[in-house]
């Protein structure tokens, strides 16, 4: 009764998606790694016992003996893998972005439809954090009234050094453009983009800020500054019309030293988003084997790239620019 | 060597003044007032001895006994009057707006530049907080490097039923416009607002949100909201290149009770800025008896104003506007 | 290689282990339970597949089909049901009290040191708690100098009405007194105990304060206040020579409603120490596995309760009373 | 109608006590100051117009012009100057201690009920401080129900050498002494003292923890530690039948840096209780003009050396004390 699952792709975030289904998962264990580099599978493979390395991730994931697969290889082959995955009847949890283009999103949508079942979920690990549910929860509580502004934050500490200024959107605003959707339950309507000048630790890229107007009026704000040399910082504040909800920096620890009160941030999202990434792989076993699924859909994945491409237009034109989802399929309703 | 001030505007404003000016403010007394409304001027003259009731408030200006004056009525007379003080040479505090029109704005400055000396300052009290002094202190500091965003939120717990969409930018963001050219220390180029939904507590106006742009490329936005049920709120937030900068909420006492652990917020402007007030007056006061001039000059409160002519120009256009606020006189640099 | 576990009564704690082991416990499984009341053990064994139902503890300890044992009956039970894990060789996590006397406390011990295996782990859960966990890393790293004070609070929102003024210190302080001795490494040499006036929501109980000395001249102190209405509350604060490290209350959501800005309060341990209980079993698994053992020894189990005995003493005399362990049996070294 | 103050003793807080009634105290002025070294004296009579600089201090006390005095001199001196103002008449604000031996105390009461007016007000300033206050308000609101305990914490940054394990307690947890008595409307019945091992910033001194007692029930517990090195730190935790009332930090500025979250700390009491100093000179100067009484009485001061001995006599024993303030004259009641 334990789901075999074949991992695809082992750099920094495969080899954590394999810790967590070794320590924190019952009910899976890894059976089988890919990696384009042969080493890093090997390195991972021999972390557990019983995982077969394949020679390609196609192998994987035909193999009778893998039954769910995790896909965390580089963005360009995501569409490709998912598919395949689908075709296979298998489930596939694929890191972020769903596909690099929004025509293979759509063909990745297209071959869930022909295949009747949702077999795709896009990692947007946020989904599972326990502040964003409880923001969730609180909001749908009712008691606050209805949503009027979702202000996010998204800084890291540092980022390489090919993040240009359209990918401080399409990588990282990204991930707000999907979390808003899942707090406000609610398609957006136009999106404009602000960019502020280069901080000197960065001069190539521009910190950006994102306003995203829902059908109902709901404004929705993203500043989204990678360079912010402190630490990773992620907020969310929802203003209701009776009070506001916002994420608490729920750290463990704090301390009083050298005349300084408080906490210590976080450096990367691994790290802040620790107890999200454990909840998803332990919910996405639990949904394979007959659970409800929680997880962003192919759908949410095509929407949040949908979404940063009308604001990469919006930045390229600078003018308030219409975001256009076309026809959601009944399939993902 | 105590100085003699009239008081021109009785109504809460008006009484917090003279409350202010009798218990903390040493240097100066409270020697004349005026009201349309005598039985107001006459409460307040009668809470402290040798306080003249004036029939008019140019009476009160010109009056050889009284030697500076704090304006508090209604809007749309502060231009007139704050003329009428610098015609008799005499320093004026006067409540925000400077005055209700950009040319009236221009009027005072004319009368000023013409009188040749800096006599009209304006009760932007929020550039007196230990908050945004601080702020500015830690800006200037240079180790946060140099600015890139400044979020700023005002919410009232309720606001009255005369103000508008428009009004909720005149009146409240205004206040934001002022204390981002006080901490940035830069103007403007371009201003955009954004309208969320009404809330069910107010539904003939819209919460607002504006999006500023200097001209070296800072983003400052302003979430204006004014019926936020919960309290009065007034945040602020400097991302600078290497670190943040934000008020703390700055409360003396916190509690648990009911499941719940935290702090009260603040009803209304005057508890959340009683130091602003209070610090105003006496610095104001200082600066009359030769200490440095440190509050808004006429030139600040025509900025403030042209900054909202603006936005309400971007609000009724549905598009990004530039700012322009025209050649600042040689006088106010 | 997965651990078939039996679990030894299915009240709450039991019911809670139970779940763990199904949802959160890789390697594990549950195997069987036994309870007094068929009807509990039968309602955990529904809830999973291939669960046995045992009609008496000793049968489940000594069935070849059980590999490991979580113990959560009734106190006055543990130290026989752990001294027969111990001599079928088993593991064994009992919840706290090790034993109801300490003469049983000793007696477990005798039964481990002569099996020449450490079997037996005590319950005492916040040793796997991130915040205290963070706070003694944060100690040993040595920044902070040497600890000075440890101040701990423990606050229930209602106590079942056996609770005495002496279980206020023998069931709930002891909590304290074993993470206390976690955090510093160090015993203690004397205790004394004051106690409030009862709160009206329980007359018949008296708040504690306790105060205990380490040999090295560290004052831990802990109040214990079992009816404090407004929710779970448990801090600790380590003083040490260069600054002070302190829990954090780390809850993911806060809000502002009503003109309170806050956080909610847990409203008893088993929200407040979710983590720590998923972890301990998670990482006594592990341990049992060839990892690290991590948790509260036999020794540690019967330290808390010796110190609790002093503790009811020095109550009960109304003086400073000497806290002695005896010697510490080598094996425990 | 300015009441015509007179400054003894013009080192530290002399000059600040000066600089709040230059700058901060309407119906007061500085009219005369003396200090054993003239050139304090005239430096701080140099900063303002009209001050006299007198050669004695009785000479400043009997003279005519002064009509109130504030001393800040040594404290052995204290005594014999409030009865001198006594004696003269006149109001007197003086630092704690009230005098340097309780037969001292007992004989500025004396002098005081002779002269059958209250003149006497001990520089308790922790009385007149927002957060203290806000909490005594809301003890006394009732909502909380009765309290049970008081924790204190006072620590500072560093302490001069001469600071001995006694003083630590005379000099410091004394105004722990003073506000839990305010806070709680009662006396103190008993006292204990533990000493925690020195810090290496200090290995002359002990920090100190003393458990009081009060004759309803209620637990007062006071941490002094005087080497904190982090910072100035004042704490207190009112704990009530139904909930929890402390003192939130209250510092306007919070920010973001490498990777710390958080507020700076005070470096010293002039920095944390500034407002607490303002206020106290506001109000003694409005009480001479008729107001409300508010301050420490000279029965207060009493009180607080009197803990303090008891608490050194509980230290020297090494046993719980009896607290006993004889009886309290009917003048104070």
């Amino acid at each position: 009764m334990t789901l075999r699952v074949g991992l695809i792709g082992c750099g920094v975030m495969g080899a954590d998606h394999a810790r967590i289904l070794r320590s924190d998962t019952p009910g899976a264990r890894l059976a089988g790694v890919y990696d384009a580099d042969g080493a890093r599978a090997g390195a991972i493979a021999g972390e557990a016992k019983g995982v077969r390395i394949f020679d390609a991730a196609r192998e994987l994931i035909v193999d009778p003996e893998i039954e769910a697969v995790v896909i965390a290889s580089p963005d360009q082959t995501h569409a490709e893998l998912v598919i395949a995955c689908i075709e296979a009847g298998k489930p596939a949890l694929c890191e972020k972005p769903l596909a690099a283009t929004l025509a293979e999103c759509r063909a990745v949508m297209s071959a869930e439809v022909k295949a009747g079942r949702r077999l795709a979920q896009v990692g947007f690990m946020r989904r599972f954090d326990p502040g964003y549910r409880a923001m969730k929860k609180a909001a749908l509580a009712g008691e606050a009234g209805r949503p009027l502004f979702l202000h996010c934050v998204h800084r890291n500490a540092v980022a390489p050094d090919y993040i240009t200024s359209d990918l401080v959107i399409a990588n990282s605003a990204v991930h707000e453009f999907d979390i808003a959707r899942f707090l406000l339950g609610e398609e957006f309507a136009a999106v404009s983009v602000y960019s502020a000048r280069a901080s000197r630790h960065a001069e190539a890229r521009r910190p950006q800020f994102v306003v995203l107007e829902t059908a109902s009026g709901v404004i929705v704000t993203v500043e989204a500054y990678l360079d912010a040399h402190y630490g990773y910082d992620v907020q969310a504040e929802l203003v209701c019309e009776n009070g506001a909800i916002f994420l608490s920096p729920n750290r463990p620890l704090a301390s009083r030293f050298q005349g300084r009160d408080g906490t210590d941030v976080e450096r990367d999202w691994r790290a802040r988003f620790a107890d999200a990434y454990r909840i998803q792989l332990k919910e996405w076993v639990a949904s394979i084997a007959g659970g409800p699924t929680v997880g962003a859909s192919a759908w949410d994945g095509y929407a949040a790239s949908a979404i940063a491409a009308a604001a990469l237009e919006a930045l390229a034109r600078g003018a308030r620019t219409a975001v256009d989802l076309g026809a959601k399929p009944a399939f993902y309703s």
